[in-house]
This record gives C-alpha cells, structure tokens and sequence, in this order.
C-alpha cells in the first residue's frame, strides 16, 4: 500500500507469518513436553513444531545464499536442508532407538519417491494431462539416485549371505559413509553451477531482503531451536508409539519419515499442480539422492559418538522395499512422461509397503 | 461368388470354421472326459477345446464392442480376454492344486514376455532386420507393467524375511490384491480412449456383423461352454502331471500358461513378422499385465470361496524369474529397437528357465 | 627416416618394442618361477608377462584379421581376446582354486563395468565435459549384456532357495554353459558386420603389415608362451595370496581380475581420453559381454575335464555384486551421457564391493 521501495522492507508479510507459527509451535511444544499431556498429543505438537522450523531455516538459507551469489543457495540447503531430520535421527539414537532411524531413513526415500512424486504425478496430470519432463537433469540425478542407492544397500547384503565381512559391519559402513560423504562433497561444484544457472533462467528470483546478519541470526535461531524441538519429539515419539499400538518400523518408515519432509513434499506437489513438472521432478528426487548421500552417512558417522551404533546394516524388508522402487521409479524417470495413473499407482506401491510394516 | 451386401451377411466363412472347431473340440474333450482314455490325451484335448473357445469368446467380444463403440472392445476384452485362464485357475484352486495355479500365474507372465516376445522378435528380425518401436505407448504399458510387479512381489518379499508380517500373508495378499483392481479399473477410461483413438486409425477396421442378441448369446455360450471344458481340462491335470512325470510347477509353468494364452500369442508373433512392431509389442506386454492387474489378484479373491487358499506369497523361484525377467525386459522396450538375435537371447531366457523348473 | 614406402616394412618400431617386452617378461618369469623368489615377486612378474602376451596376442589378431577382411578382427578378437584369462582360469581349475576362478569371472565383469568405465568417464569427463554416447550399438550391447547377466545368475538363484533343480545344479549349469556359447555363435555374423562397417569407417586404419605366415606364427607363439607363463601365474598364486594374507575371493576379484583384463582396460580409457567415448563405451562393455557369453561357460565346459568341478553356482555376495552393477550400470548406458562424477560413483561402487570381500 505504501510507495517504499521493495528492497528497503526488510520482513514481508509471509515471513511474519512464518515467524508466527513457529514462535506458536515452539510454545505449544514446550507446555506439551513438560505438562502432562497424553503422548500422542505432545508428539503430534513436537512433530509441528519441527516441520514449522524446517520451513524458518528453508526461508534463511534461501535469503542467506543469494547473499553468497545464487547458486550458494543449492549448496546451503544441501547441507542444511536436511538439519531436522539430522537432529531427528542422532536423539533417536541417543535413545537407543536404532530401528526407528533405519526404518526413517528408508522411510524418507519412499515417502519422496513413491508418495510425493505419486501425488505430484496425481496432482499434475489430473490438471494437465499426461506431463512430459525429457530434461536430462532429472535422468542425471536418477542416475546418481541409483549408484548411491547401490553403494547403500551393499553392506546390507554383505550381512544377509554371512559373507565373511559380515563381523566387520560396523568398519564397512563406517568406509561406506565416508565414500558416500565425499561423492557429495564432489558433487557440490555442479551442483552450485546448476543452481546458479537455474536462478540465471528464474523470473521469479527476488533480490535477497534480509541483511547478513539478520539471515545468519535466524538461521542460528531457527537450527537451535529444531534441534530442541527434536528432542522432545523424540521424547514423546516411544510413548506415543506404545499408547497408538503401532511398531518402530511403521513409526519411523511413516510417521517419522513424513513429518520430517513435509516441508519440501508440499513444495514439489505444488509445481507438479502448477505444470513445472521437469522443476518438480528435480526437487522431488534431488531430496532422497541427499539421504542416500548426506543424511544416512552423516548419522552412521555421528553414532559413533552416542552409546548406540548405527549401522549400514538394515532390516532385509527396508532393503528390499528401497531396491524395488528405485528401480521402478528410475523407469518412471526415464520414460520421461507420466500420467496421473502412474502416480496412482506410485501411492498405492507406497501404500502397500507401509502395510508391510503395519504388522508389527 | 453372390452379388449380396456384405454386411447383410451375419455370418461369414471363418466365423462357420470357429464355430465347427468349438463343436468338434467341445464334443471330442467330451468324449475324453467320460470314455476311458489316457489321461495325458484328455488333458490335450481339453487344453484344444479351451483354446478354440477362447477364440470364439474373442470373437464374439470383437463383435460386441464394436456395437458399442469401437473402444469398447479394448475393455471387454480385458475383463473378459483370460476368463478360460480365469476358469482354468478357479477349477484348480478347487482341486486344491495351488502350486499349478501359483506357477501359471507367473508362466503366464513369463511366456508372454520371454517366449512370446522372443519369438515375435525372431520372425520380425529374421523377416525384416532390426525392428524399431519408439512409441510412448509401449514405454507407458512397460512402466505400469514394473510397478503391477512390484506390488506383486512385495508379499512374497515380505514372507521370505520373515517380517513380522508374515502370519498376516493373506490379509496382505487381499489387500494387494484389491489395490491392483482398483489399479485396473483406473485404467479403463485411459484403455477406452487409447482402443478407440487405434480403431479409428484402423484401416482394417470391419463394421460389425452380428446382431447384438447373436454377440451375447454366443459369447454367454462360449463362456458357459469354457468353464466345463476348464473343469475337464483340470480334472485331467493331475493324473496328466503323474503320467508324464512332471513337477505341479513345471506343469502349470509352461503347459497350463502356454496353453491358456495360446491364441493370444500367435497374434503377437503374426504382428512381428508382418512388421507391426509397434502394435506387437503392445499386443504382447498388454497380455501379462492383465495377468499381474486382475487374473492374479480375481484368483486370490476367488480363492476365499474355496477350500484352497490362494495367497501372493509365490515360491522364491517363481518371484526370482519374473523379477529378472521384468527388469531385462523394461530395458528391451525402452532401448526401442529390437533385433533377432535379443529374440533368440529371450527365448533362450525361458528355455533356462523353465529348466531349473523341469527337475521337480 | 629413409624414404621406403611405409607397407614394405614388416615390422614397425612399437613391434619391436612389444616383442622385446615379452621375451624380457617371459624370460624373467621363467627365472622367477624357478629361482627361489618370494612368491609375491613371482606372482607379479607372471601377472606382468601374461599382460604382455595378451597385448602380442591382440597385435597378431589385428594384423590376421586385416588379411581376411577387416570384418574377421572382431570375430578373432572375441574368439582370442581372453585366451590369457582363458588359461589362467583352466590352470587354476586344474590347482583346484574354483572360488579364485569364480571370483575372476565375476571381478573381471566388475572391473570393466565399475573400475574401467568409471575411471574412462572420470578421465574424459575431467577433459572433455559431459560426454555424449546416444549411438544404438552400446544400447544394444547393454541389453544382450543384461539378458546374459540374467541367464547367468538363474542357475545360482535357484540353488539359494532350494529349489528341487539344486542338487542337478552341475547339469543346471552345462545346459546354460552350452545356451550361452549358442547365443554367442549367433552373434557373431551381426559383429562381424559390425567391425566390417566400423573398419571401412575409421580413417586411421593401416593396411595389414604382417605377412599371414608370420602373423599365425606369432599368434601360435604369444597364445603358446600365454598358456606357459599363466601355469606359472597360477603356481604363484596360492602361496602369493597366502603371503598377501588376503582371501581366495579377493585375489580373484581384484588382482587376477585386473591383471587379465589389463590391456584392453587401459584402452577403453585412453579412447575416453581422447573424448571418442562411444567408441569407449562399445569396448569396455563388449568386454564383460564376452567374458559371459565366452569364458564363464567356456571355463565350465573345461572344468569337465578337470578334477574340479566349475559350475555356474557363485558365492551370493558374488551374484549380489554383479546383478545391482549390471542394473545401475544399464541405467547409466540408456542415460546416454556420462560425467566425471559419475565416473567417480562407479569407482567408489568397486573399491566398496572390493572392500566387502577384502575381509576374508
């Protein structure tokens, strides 16, 4: 309403509101954590909280990185995107609770590569029709999706036929993390050439309006803050378990694995919905390809410093699960169209699988 | 010879050299049923008299659908195409031969997309050189082809890890089996559209000439007729199996498939080698994927209303062949060319398989 | 430096060279294998000679077939190429050294698919940038090379479930030893025309040096002193691996592997090098196509005349190893592009496989 130059407002509205629902969920979060609330509600509250403060460090990164030129952005959320689900896993396994990680960090794939590409295949082609998406990005991703689902599942099957390494599963997928974290740090410098090339092409780029400190303050703020959330919600998440009668495996394949990507599924669903389906594919399949590379690693290297070990070592039906979408989903890819069928089908192969794990 | 309309003919030549092949057969597995006969030429003549009534039932449905439009034929004809095979693993499933029924099921899918597509690239490479067959359509049946089989091997992955699960194997395999129908009916509108957009391209395409009452009476006959002569051709089935000295799997592996999918072949492998490439193909990976969407899942629903349970918990063999054999398949279709010698390297394919079946 | 016309000359200076190699490698191994040497020494000065010969092996092919049409060299070459590897595991047959023979088979595929390729796509990707390979010829050759992955592995898939094939798993094996040499027979007319178009193609191709008498000749001598100097490669080998102190399976894996295959690896990347990489994909994938439509089902057919019985059951992890690299790599082919990253995943993917049979 006002004639103030853009660039001078420092906050806009949407990120009152953002800062709103956080400061909301973080409170309701604390009186659920400490009063005596039932479990199932405390959980539902902290799971919120966390999604609510992925999108606050989502918002900073993103003003952060178009500081450092545009394509630092890519980079940044890479290594941080993920940082909910990081806290996530490594109190989990200060709990002791190994199965629910395993079962979320398979959870987190399937959740990205069955549900939300089934839905934003659901949601596009119901609207658009059949949607092509030939770029050779996606297949280029699919392709490293791929090598690094391989390089996951080997010390699995390593274990399964009792090779003679199988004593040493610890010390392989120790090796295993370390060579998946440098494939990623290889692949940093494309993929800030990418970014910054697709934010070249982006019309819609706005010009950055938090000040460096204001962003890196928030940014602080916000990681601080998820890593408490995501105590209490691991806090509350084994008694919920028990009071909803459900097994750790459905509990971290489902529950977990959801509420820890809500954030980025919502946005790929959108620009299936709004036709970008080449853009939304990328976003879609570029999350799981940061699992297999950064996420799993990373907490396979930080269990070394909890009383729990985390192994590469998961449970066969995870294992199985994963080998058999990757594979069909590297089809769907390279078919490089989809219909809203496929997607259908997409949801129903997920819904089939968290039935597996229904039976606890 | 006569000046007469065609379409005034209801009738013409063919259609008298079907309807005597049916009476023949019919009365001569009649014959084989009750006279005292070797089992293994009643089971013979049965398997014949199925076969001719398939084709009659295919006919009949032709002329049917195209009364009601021409893209209706494509739907009838997959809700009606394997209703011998249908009979055939319903009578079985009450003869309580569930490994016959379980190893027909995949037979059915492997003869299809070894042996079948083998020798249809055979006679159209051999005939023509290498034959190309670049259509999305092919590629789109293909991928929905991979993920019907995904959803079909996830119960049996399930059971063989002993997931916990695993009592729970015929909730699971109604659910799946529910989920694939719901996958099927989904994908009626799309088949609707595409049988007609194809009939409307066909050149080839004959009005109708039986009457409506004519249609149904003899599709109502030949489905009424192909249910006894199923019930004939299973009753001579075990007694078959133990006078030739074959395993159950190997019998419903390779006989029961090739025999409940026989004309449906030949049309695959005439299409090849009068270079249709495109459209063989279709023909050829459209047939299992109705076995993987509604005969497998229609049996384990029937099966509730028989003694014998028929669950999609399949013999790790069975699972093992047909996952090999999709995925080498998928890149088959998707390399979008085809040459003999792939033909000769299928069937080969199948000829291994069907070995490791043969020692039973 | 004179000014003779260059076809007068029979042997040119590189000849010279190679020549020289090989008797000075020959000529120290046999002083090796006699002396009292470490066994290691032994074992590499062997390892080195049978490189040697297996390169004079590949120069007197290429100058014979040049006499028959140039078509003949890729029928010779695929004939002839792995003689070395051919001898090394006959030898080794003989020693009784079936988990070494088993795991060269598999290594020698995996180190051209993973090592090789990787390390070609990570030479010419760092050169050249992406690089482009869309030609039909190395599609084609990925499919044959998937459908006889599949054949290979079928027979040691049905002796880990028990199936009732499992205790024939030696006739199992002959039967698909036999089916693999057929499909490679029939082949061999399309390769043959192949190379033919291929030769007429390159500019670089010199006329035929050699008189035919002294190509035979030194053929006969090289695949001669190849089949001498593998006996003594063998004879070194078991006290080698012992004084290593690493497992049967490794030194198959990794160093019988890569010793055999080492002349035409280093090709492949020297092609990628000079940024020709569909040429260089076409060589290092028709590679560990041969070794299994060639030497796999060779070696089995031999061992019959052995005492050690060599059938086509490997260990799992073996099987395993195989069948995800066959798949990823398969993907990476249909990509139709290759990166340097790429290149660097494959590598990783090896020295992970390698790793897990590193504890023996």
């Amino acid at each position: 309403m006002t004639v103030d130059t853009a660039p001078a407002r420092v906050f806009i509205r949407s990120d009152f509101v953002v800062f709103g629902i956080c400061a909301a969920a973080v409170g309701l979060a604390a009186v659920t954590r400490y009063a005596n609330v039932p479990s199932v509600l405390a959980f539902a509250v902290a799971g919120g909280a966390v999604a609510a403060l992925a999108s606050l460090v989502g918002r900073s990164v993103e003003q952060l990185g178009d500081r450092f030129g545009a394509g630092a952005t890519g980079v940044l959320q890479g290594a941080l995107g993920n940082l909910p689900e990081l806290f996530i896993g490594f109190f989990s396994l200060k709990a002791g609770l190994v199965a629910v990680v395993q079962s979320a960090i398979i959870g987190s794939i399937l959740s990205n590569i069955l549900l939300v590409l089934g839905l934003s295949f659901l949601a596009g082609g119901l609207k658009h029709g059949t949607q092509r998406f030939n770029s050779e990005r996606a297949r280029t991703t699919m392709v490293l999706m791929v090598l690094a689902t391989a390089a996951l599942v080997l010390p699995s099957l390593a274990s399964y036929v009792h090779t003679p390494a199988e004593p040493h599963e610890k010390s392989l997928s120790v090796f295993v993390a370390i060579i998946l974290l440098v494939v990623f740090a290889l692949s940093l410098p494309a993929s800030l050439r990418r970014s910054a090339a697709a934010a070249a092409n982006d019309v819609h780029m706005e010009p950055p309006r938090w000040p460096v400190w204001v962003a890196v303050g928030l940014l602080a703020l916000a990681s601080g803050s998820a890593a408490l959330v995501s105590d209490w919600f691991v806090y509350a998440l084994e008694p919920a378990i028990d009071a909803m009668g459900i097994s750790q495996a459905f509990a971290g394949l489902v529950i977990v694995a959801i509420a820890g990507n809500a954030i980025e599924n919502v946005i790929g669903i959108k620009l299936a919905y709004k036709n970008q389906s080449d853009y939304a594919l990328s976003v879609i399949i570029n999350s799981p390809l940061q699992i297999a590379l950064v996420l799993a690693p990373a907490l396979v290297l930080l269990s070394l410093f909890t009383a729990t070990t985390l192994t590469l070592v998961f449970a066969p039906m995870l294992i199985m699960a994963v080998a058999v979408t990757v594979i069909a989903v590297a089809f769907i890819v390279f078919d490089g169209e989809s219909t809203w069928l496929e997607g259908a089908t997409l949801v129903a192969l997920y819904t089939i699988i968290a039935s597996v794990f229904w039976w606890g």
